[in-house]
C-alpha cells in the first residue's frame, strides 16, 4: 500500500511471512508498582491482565490494558495469559525488587540525553475532557492542548518521568496540512 | 476485574471517564528511516499510515502499522489520518532531518545504563518460523527461543539497536507456572 503525496523510502510490501504479526505491547521499567499501577488505571483506565513474579531473577511483570466494552478476557489464568498476549496496545511495567526504597533510585526518561525512546501516546475521545480529568488527579503536564507548537496535543508525565502524549483522532486530521 | 491469586498493588477499577482510552503508538526515534523503514516493513510486516513532516524544526514523523485482513484504512489523507490515531498498537518512528549522515550518532536503547524503555513486543502467530525469518534476514538476535532462562522468547535488535521481543501467545501461557 502506499499513499498519494507520501515518500516513505525503504519501504517494501508486506510478506506473507509476517501475517499475523502485531505489536502486543511496550516494557518500560517502574520504580514504586504501586504507584505506577495506581496512575496507569486510575487516570489512563488500565487493567492490569496478567502479573508475572520472578523469584529467582527478581523482579515482576505486570500487563495492563485498555479494556474494551466487548472484550472478552479469560478468567482462567493461562487462557488469559494467552489472550493477554495475542492483543496490540498493551503496557508492561517491569518492576525490579527494592527500587521504591531507594530514594535517589530514577529510571531515564529517553527525552534527556542520552536520547532514544521518546513517548507512549494514548488516543482519547475528548482531548478537553482528558485535560480536566488529568487536572482533577494532579497529573504533571510537559505540555497542555494550547502550549507549544503542535496545538491539540497534550503531553503528561507518568509516576517515572516517562512522557505520554494525549491525542484524539479527528483532531489530528488536521496536522501536516 | 481482579483475578485469582494475582495482587496488583495500588490497583484501581477503571473510571467511566477513562472510557474509549486507548495505547495507540510508541515513540521511538530513529537515525535512518531509510533503513528503519525498511526493516520495520521487511521483518516485521509494517505499512507507513501516515508520513508527517515539520519543516520549520526539521523532523519527520512516521506512523507504522500491522494491518489485519479486515482494516479498511481510508485512501484520503484526513481520514486516513483521524484512523491512524485511533488505532491500537502502532510504531511512531522520529527522525530529527541529518542524523543518518552522522557516522557517530547513535540513539540509546534503555537497556544499557542509564535505563529506562525496555523494548517492543510483537506477538506472532509461529515462533519458530518468525525466528527462520529473521535469520533470512540475518536480524541481529539478543536471544534466541532456546536461549537464556526464558526459553519460548525471542530477543533481536532493530537498526537503532533498540529491543524487539517477539513471542507466539499461547507458549506464553506457560509463564508464571
Amino acid at each position: 500500500m502506499s499513499f498519494a503525496g507520501e515518500q516513505h523510502p525503504g519501504v517494501n510490501p508486506s510478506a506473507p511471512q509476517t501475517q499475523g504479526f502485531r505489536l502486543n505491547h511496550t516494557m518500560l521499567r517502574a520504580k514504586d508498582p504501586e504507584c505506577s499501577l495506581a496512575f496507569y488505571s486510575k487516570v489512563f483506565g488500565m487493567q492490569v491482565l496478567r502479573r508475572l513474579d520472578f523469584e529467582e531473577m527478581q523482579f515482576s511483570l505486570y500487563f495492563l490494558a485498555n479494556l474494551d466494552a466487548d472484550d472478552r478476557v479469560p478468567e482462567e489464568t493461562k487462557a488469559r495469559t494467552a489472550w493477554t498476549f495475542s492483543q496490540k496496545g498493551l503496557l508492561e511495567l517491569t518492576h525490579n525488587w527494592g527500587t521504591e526504597e531507594q530514594e535517589e533510585f530514577a529510571y531515564h526518561d529517553g527525552n534527556a540525553e542520552p536520547q532514544g525512546f521518546g513517548h507512549i501516546c494514548f488516543s482519547v475521545p475528548d482531548l478537553n475532557a482528558a485535560q480536566a480529568w488529568f487536572d482533577e488527579h494532579a497529573v504533571t503536564f510537559v505540555k497542555r492542548a494550547d502550549q507549544g507548537k503542535m496545538k491539540d496535543v497534550i503531553f503528561v508525565k507518568d509516576p517515572d518521568g516517562y512522557w505520554i502524549e494525549v491525542i484524539q483522532a479527528d483532531l489530528m486530521a488536521a496536522m501536516g496540512d
